[in-house]
């Protein structure tokens, strides 16, 4: 498209727009997105006057202005990977009914863990996860089993990154790292006691598409202390199970 | 932003690149996209490798086009009504596992009913809807539900408009829809029995926010020949709760 006097396209002024909405800022005025986009203020009222023409953005009633259902639609009706997370709702419904607690569904997605699909019961234990939220690789279980099957360059490039912690027991130094991404291949699975939050344990699987490539990764969160073999046995049943419905 | 010598804008551009994709039309090349958006084959080519390096597009192995996890992970981290979807998501599920069918969760947008979430069992009734898909206001229970408690103005339009059949049975005469309006609004549900495959019934129940005001249809598909009663009861039980958890 064609580029403004500052050189950037017009898709990079798009993103930029789209990227100020955040799960805490879901409204926001023309002024402000142009400020956090780092636009100039006429092309920002500009730009977000289309945006809303064309239904990608909203204006509510007291003219803040939302992300548009018509941005969502375009962008979910066709979307490989929500396929997948279509097919996998079955059974991450039954995993959650027996295990009780948080069951996600996550795919790599430019070196973190993007989350497809979370369902969780009210009284479940605290999970920082949100549908369309992202975590680091090193920390989330689901991160944890996404790097042990990435391409060889993926795993060099986060393992010679910054390992940021989230808790005193998320894993940060490399060689213990692709220890443990050895142990994950080696096991199918992995345990991730207090990685994200002091309170509860992570547990994730692999899910495979036909050609044998992981393409998810399937998990639980429990309270810290619980035990994990029946959840897992859930997760690895379900791996399955929706492998061969994919 | 800048408009192109036939005076659309680059928003309206990026729409129609965007609208090339269905729910069947996952995969494109560049010259089949700028085909279907009626854009020059160069604007085309120029548009769509923006797209990707903005990663609101992916470029498959084989060089065709998808939508891009990016533009999902955007589009549905900041909505408003994915917060309503995730607050229905367990009471969904309760009714799902009680009911035994398919349960979903439909907003208006754009004079039609747009699904949300749709749970599903594998050996369940026939059913036409999709997430991110969208059914006449006329012809599903969700968007019989809708209309009947939209503004005055969306339902002279509607009723003004062209009511289309999906079957011999779904609503086409503006009185009798009109009349069947005035029912759901009396009963506070509907039954609908073949309007959109002649093998199922739908039945859908209001779920209203905290003023009052209805944001969403929740509804459930029986086989044709079903009993309606607990099912009734069921959904009408879910959206009350989904209107205490709002």
């Amino acid at each position: 498209m064609a580029n403004s006097p500052s050189g950037d396209s017009m898709t990079d002024r798009l993103v930029r727009v789209l990227e100020t909405f955040t799960p805490t800022r879901t409204v926001q005025t023309s002024a402000e997105i142009g400020r956090r986009a780092g636009l100039p203020s006429s092309s920002a009222h500009r730009i977000v006057a289309e945006l809303v023409d064309a239904g990608l953005l909203e204006r509510d009633e007291s003219r803040g202005i939302r992300v548009g259902m018509r941005l969502w639609e375009l962008a979910t009706r066709s979307s490989g990977a929500l396929r997948l997370r279509q097919v996998a709702l079955p059974f991450m419904e039954r995993i959650q009914a027996r295990v009780g607690e948080h069951t996600q569904l996550a795919i790599l997605e430019q070196d973190e863990a993007l989350f497809l699909e979370r369902l969780s019961h009210p009284d479940a234990v605290t999970n920082i996860t949100r549908v369309a939220g992202r975590l680091p690789l090193n920390a989330s279980s689901s991160g944890l089993v996404l790097l042990a099957y990435a391409d060889p360059e993926v795993r060099d490039r986060v393992l010679s990154g910054r390992l940021i912690p989230l808790t005193p027991a998320t894993i940060t130094d490399p060689a213990t790292l692709r220890r443990t991404l050895g142990e994950i291949r080696l096991q199918g699975h992995v345990v991730a006691p207090g990685y994200i939050e002091d309170v509860s344990t992570g547990l994730a699987v692999p899910v495979r598409n036909a050609a044998g490539a992981v393409v998810a990764a399937l998990s639980v969160v429990l309270p810290r202390d619980a035990p994990t073999e029946s959840a897992l046995a859930a997760l690895h049943r379900a791996a399955r199970d929706i492998e061969r419905a994919l």
